[in-house]
């Protein structure tokens, strides 16, 4: 696997997985934000994301109640991705017997606190001991569209104006400064790298505002606006003028290189980039950082830039 | 965690989990094979289960193909024991960078295999590295209830009859012959072991037969059924005599002893238990194995037995 990039096993994976040929009750397969089944009627939006204990998080930076926070977060902004209203989260333990109970009751209220500010009860999971030194959360989420259409990656259209709900690249200077040992240089940017706070009610009010394409930000902005890049088949062209609030909020504590970086490099912000019809202007809550062309790839100012950001396996 | 039992711990963690209350869109939360949820009018039964390498499975016994399809099985049998039918599968791995290419190929063959066969395809899932050392598989399934109602575990009800869909013991049979080298010896039951194949259509069958409470036998008869007799109320109490037959197959292999235990308390079979009102007779493909009496727990031929089985922390 040390050889293999993550892009290029999910390459090799998706066609042995997919053989089974499709079925009516699949609207969205793999691939997006979130799968789409039309399951009595509904369009039900389903996803998952595990996190691990020393690759994903760090005691010394993180508690029980930030991972469990977490987790569960970052699930329900891949349903707001799809334009969808999170209903219901399962959660999976794996964890060595030594494993603390305080930790464990902390990581439940974590998830209890994001589920209830959701409205998004958990409703099972799976409880699985493991060899000693294995610790991971996974969490599946589920999301209605309430009679809307999904929101993909795919329908970024040439003209169209991109944009952001919630903010950029504070998650990623949080990880900088707890890994140089600067924590107290920037709490706010901290906190979110510990607890992200995605506007989940913004994925739903974006569909209704006509959205053509929305992704949340997991791996970084540029990996990211890569992927609705080549979904649609266009160019996601940034403007460094809309970014420069973003990079100018980060400057002081960290120059402006990396500040830079964080902004568009950073990951698990969150925060959700659509794009929109032109003329149709955006809805509250979501600002303009950038234009659909046509051509492929992510640039800014028109200047093709190499998606970063996290790939699993650094392949 | 290694004082505490898996039932202990749930009995900690369901409270803080639930604490945000009810939600309009849950029809079955926490406790049940599954959850269901009330999206877009239909009835979803939603359900996750994980196998994490050198607890669940050891590679000198299986390939990943055969965790492939063990690990979609075992998903598959919770939503049959809904009487609901499975739709869509999303599968997540967690896996250290060292972990071969071509065992998680095989791994996908192995949940395409049993995906197909079950016309409930892969939609989605998650890809995690994780430190040297780590493997695990999580799987969450979905089904429909196509307009049931779903069966649960606390409706049987005092005179029902108990019924079992599938094989009793082999899989338990299978993992003791694994353990004491001699594979050779029954590699039926070695081969219900390593990929169960549980009789998923007849959970919607059940459910149309008039089923009072049903349960997929994932961590032993006595177990499961006393997981039955506490949320419905009542005793189940066990046939000796219909069991024989069970006892019977296992016993040259194992001897008598042995052949019981494995019956009684061998897990990983995902065979349906259900019990049905006497008067309207079991649906074909079930057998008859006991009786529902006023009381509690687990009985065979009304002496009072210990569940026993699998705990995943053994407290």
């Amino acid at each position: 696997m040390a050889d293999v990039g993550e892009d290029e096993l999910l390459a090799m994976v998706f066609p042995i997985l997919t053989a089974a040929g499709e079925s009516g009750d699949v609207t969205v397969g793999p691939g997006d934000d979130a799968a789409v089944l039309a399951v009595g009627g509904g369009g039900l939006v389903a996803t998952t994301d595990a996190v691990v204990h020393g690759r994903d998080w760090r005691d010394e930076w993180s508690t029980g109640e930030d991972v469990g926070a977490k987790v569960a977060a970052q699930n329900l902004a891949d349903v707001a991705a799809m334009g969808a209203r999170p209903v219901a989260l399962l959660v999976t333990l794996v964890m060595a017997p030594s494993t603390e109970l305080d930790w464990v009751l902390d990581l439940a209220r974590g998830l209890a606190t994001v589920a209830a500010s959701a409205a998004c009860p958990v409703v099972g999971g799976d409880l699985s001991s493991a060899p000693e030194g294995v610790l991971t959360v996974s969490v599946t989420a589920f999301g209605t569209l309430d009679g809307r259409r999904a929101v993909l990656r795919s329908g970024a259209e040439v003209g169209d104006v991109v944009a952001v709900a919630g903010s950029l690249g504070l998650s990623g200077a949080g990880l900088r400064l707890l890994s140089d040992g600067r924590a107290e240089a920037d709490p706010e940017a901290v906190a979110v790298h510990r607890r992200p706070t995605p506007p989940l009610a913004l994925g739903p009010v974006a569909a209704d505002a006509g959205a053509t394409s929305m992704i949340d930000l997991s791996d970084g902005l540029l990996r990211d606006a890569s992927r609705v890049a080549a979904a649609s088949g266009v160019c996601v062209d940034l403007s460094s003028a809309a970014l420069a609030g973003d990079v100018g909020r980060l400057e002081p504590v960290l120059g402006v290189e990396a500040a830079r970086e964080c902004v568009l490099g950073g990951g698990e912000e969150h925060s959700l980039l659509a794009s929109f019809p032109a003329r149709a202007g955006v809805p509250g809550g979501f600002r303009v950082i950038g234009t659909v062309r046509a051509g492929q790839g992510v640039a800014v100012d028109g200047i093709p830039e190499q998606p970063r950001g996290w790939d699993h396996f650094g392949g």
